[in-house]
């Protein structure tokens, strides 16, 4: 029986969805695990507000306790890491989280890590999670584009800002990588890292490879 | 027209409620504003689990909504400090948590504080809390009792298991100071610090005083 | 019998002391403590310099202690905290610092703290008291108006100082809240806060709020 | 073409080569790269010493560059993570260290870790490398088994010794996950954690997976 | 014109003060500065509590001044480095305290360091004076003998209790140094180093070495 | 019989070598310690690379052993401290870094040090160095010159860059004092310090102190 690792995107954007599963398909291998991107279908548009990433954390709980015979391992696809706890503790697999991921695999790529937020309102509930996670010695900095989820359709603009935002981070903060604060933009990863010139960590995609050794380590 | 503080105790422990009603009382001062404690009538009996953390954050944010007009600010007591974000971002007045308050007024009493956990698998909640507030460098250690929410209704047994282990914090981890790691047992707080010859916190007071000066101090 | 709080203003200067005094005054209740703003007569007329710090922290120990009789806490009201810690020796009484408690209650009231100092060369001092807390993960940055005690006497020019180093603080170090580097200023905070768009804390209200708690719960 | 990992053991011992060469067996799949182990041949027996580190940092980096043309990512599988920046100097693909991967992925399955090294004279050389890394907020403590690489041969007294200072890790300094602090002894994954109950890291398992990703992702 | 190093022993106890004064005569060298060693007559008789430091600080700073004229360079030697700044703040020449270089210098000879305090109620003073040095993820450990100035003059009591204190440092909390936290026990160094098999750094000897180099240098 | 104190320039750069041994004069004294300026003659023109420092820690360490019998104490003149562990490890006497010492040394100086490297990309390398020395903290920034070896012979330009880089520093990062990330250039300390107005660190002579010291003492 082949196993499967189930990547849940919080938000109820099947666009965003689709944009996981595309990023992720480097990841399927003939004789490794399924890999499949779902929606939370009740999630809210995009996680945005606190409320927001509430909203989603015992849906996604229940979520995967339903999918739980299934799935070999989860992965939480939003950027605040909504619910990780609740769903570590609601199932028996791996769970892991996109920031987590993408920030301790930011630390095998070059020495201090800047992330490029999407909104400002966001950075202090990072700054928790960088707290939390006892990593903040390697954060060189933060910073928003500040677009909302509405106008990040224009994805012109919003790699424009992306690479503006991650050369004042490279420039200004001393940023040796830079960590993408969003999922479902993995398209913008290769044009961010030519204009910048150094790593930039897709997190959806680094999260979904712990969840694949993990799968096939069995632990 | 009189200010309130209104104190949510997020789990349905109407006992509870009733032990930081009583323990407020010393705040409330002709003059000064009233200071109500409610129960979270939909919460779990008692916040153990991660789930049952992640079950209140929302309704928590709900109630103090529906209590704004009449609210100067909220406490919400228990010690994981259960959607205190999102209730900050849910209504514009003052919102303090138990778990950041005890802390933070454990800081001004001693170098080094312990905290009494009640269970085990709680630690790491409250040591990610620490982490993202930024002030591990001042943790002695955290430890638990181990007891169950229905076996704490043993107050004599409960009393001495946090005895004992207020002794391991002070004697073994060097601790200046001790937190109380739950809510509604300020009665065990004078015997306690009689007990342990340093200062115990009971935070659902340290969090009341500190709503208290925000709502007297209009900021 | 009634209960105090005597807030200690070390400098010499009354005009100081008569805005603490007025700061003071929400804090006051019918129910409550009273709260005395005194001038420690032997003081220099600021505490500007690192010998001003000494030169106030035996004779603040001595006024505490001949004061003990009457009083249920005392506040220090300079923003170094001089001789915090050897008024804690003298006396039994709770005993609170401006600087700590301002800091402290920032970190309830947004993530990143900054710092407005009045004197570019207070800054290293204080920022040992951050290190001495372990809360430096938490600090934005300090940054100084640069004005004389002499010169702070020209209000208007103060405070568009301290606004434009809020803004600073805001801006370029990403502070969510400002903690008002001083004693005596409370005037400024409404215009400030008003000005910055982040909350403001005054220190000395922020230290006699924790007293006034402390009074009340007898610990 | 397909691509390949390729997983060098410092050491010059075959068996230890034998060893991480099976432990990566789950990670190989039909669509997926190769993962080859390779003995540093010119590596002491074991490295055990600070000069056995240095001794192998050019020899590394001369065998990766050989290699470079058949590599898509390195993994160096000592956990002193030897030579770690300088074979990333010398080539362009991604080189992993399993000190630093084993740690990361700790992070991810638990909140304090615990290391169980080889020798006691490694710790301070590992504390380094948690202090370069920024994660000693997270450590729980690290404790030698106290065997020298002869003695590591007799696996029953080296396994039992492993789960005592497992369990002393566990209990002693609260540790929530442990990282085994040396390559090649994946067999005792399994028991140990069985033993402890607790989730136990296989580091040179865990680098290979973020090889994996980095190699499937281009990145 | 010769140049002179003055290490004030802030107590008045002139056997404290000659033992300094032995300790520093490696120090003194045909060609080098001179290094005197003098008592702060208005010192207490030890500095214990932290009346004690603060009943140095200005007079400390008086003495220098009175001094600068015949000094290079100051060492205050006293393990609280009482009046540090105010004396650095009060002369243009280097002011070294102790505890300071003592630990910096610690941080040269091993990783972790330990410290022995004489008595328990100074360890929360020094646990603030590291923490304002940014240096507590470097320190394993505080302990204290638990002995008072008076009974330190059993000085074979007083050298057991330092051996037993240091093997629980480096048994228990991993120090690999230990850094005597008192002045004027130079003699202890050498059998504490023997008894102990690590590191010991004698604090005033420490201090001296660095007011030698700035001396010599200029600087 | 006189005892002696190594300076080791691990590159090649014999004018290197004869900078050094010039700013060593001042601690040279009658009486004193032999104080001795080598060349590593197989060492690289100049440490630039990571290449580099790992090409010079065995050579480092042979020619120490060499030198046992007449050193009585080694100092490593490169400011990536490169091979200080191993050097360490192969002899019995005290072996001190220029980087370590120059940072500790700036600790005692000024609270916030900030560090002039020559090269933008040994900056990670330096800062994975203050991370193992726990000192980050105290950072307050770290900013290259941006001149290559050959570039550095040009002194005026060196010296301008130098000013430049630490007014940055002052001004931008609020550093305290400075640290010249590198060896050899101790004629720029008097001009660089004049400049900026505030302590600039000279590494070598730092370092060479501390050996005096420890040489002195016979610790």
């Amino acid at each position: 029986m082949t196993s499967t690792i189930i990547v849940i995107n919080p938000n109820s954007n099947e666009g965003v969805t689709a944009g996981i599963d595309a990023a992720l398909e480097p990841l399927r291998m003939a004789g490794g695990p399924a890999i499949r991107a779902l929606t939370l279908k009740e999630g809210p548009p995009g996680v945005q507000s606190q409320h927001d990433v509430e909203s989603v954390t015992l849906p996604l709980a229940r979520l995967a306790q339903s999918l739980e015979a299934e799935a070999s391992a989860f992965v939480i696809a939003c950027f605040s890491d909504p619910g990780l706890h609740v769903v570590r503790e609601a199932v028996k697999c791996p769970v892991l989280g996109i920031a987590e991921c993408g920030v301790l695999t930011a630390l095998t790529m070059g020495h201090a890590f800047g992330v490029i937020a999407i909104l400002q309102t966001s950075i202090p509930r990072h700054l928790r999670l960088w707290g939390a996670m006892g990593v903040t010695d390697r954060l060189a900095g933060e910073l928003a584009i500040g677009l909302t989820v509405a106008e990040l359709a224009d994805r012109e603009r919003t790699l424009k800002r992306m690479i503006d935002t991650g050369k004042r981070l490279r420039d200004e903060r001393q940023a040796n990588t830079i960590v993408m604060g969003c999922a479902g933009m993995a398209v913008f990863r290769d044009p961010l890292q030519d204009a910048l010139g150094i790593p930039v960590i897709e997190p959806t995609q680094a999260a979904a490879t712990m969840a694949l050794g993990r799968v096939r380590l069995g632990w």
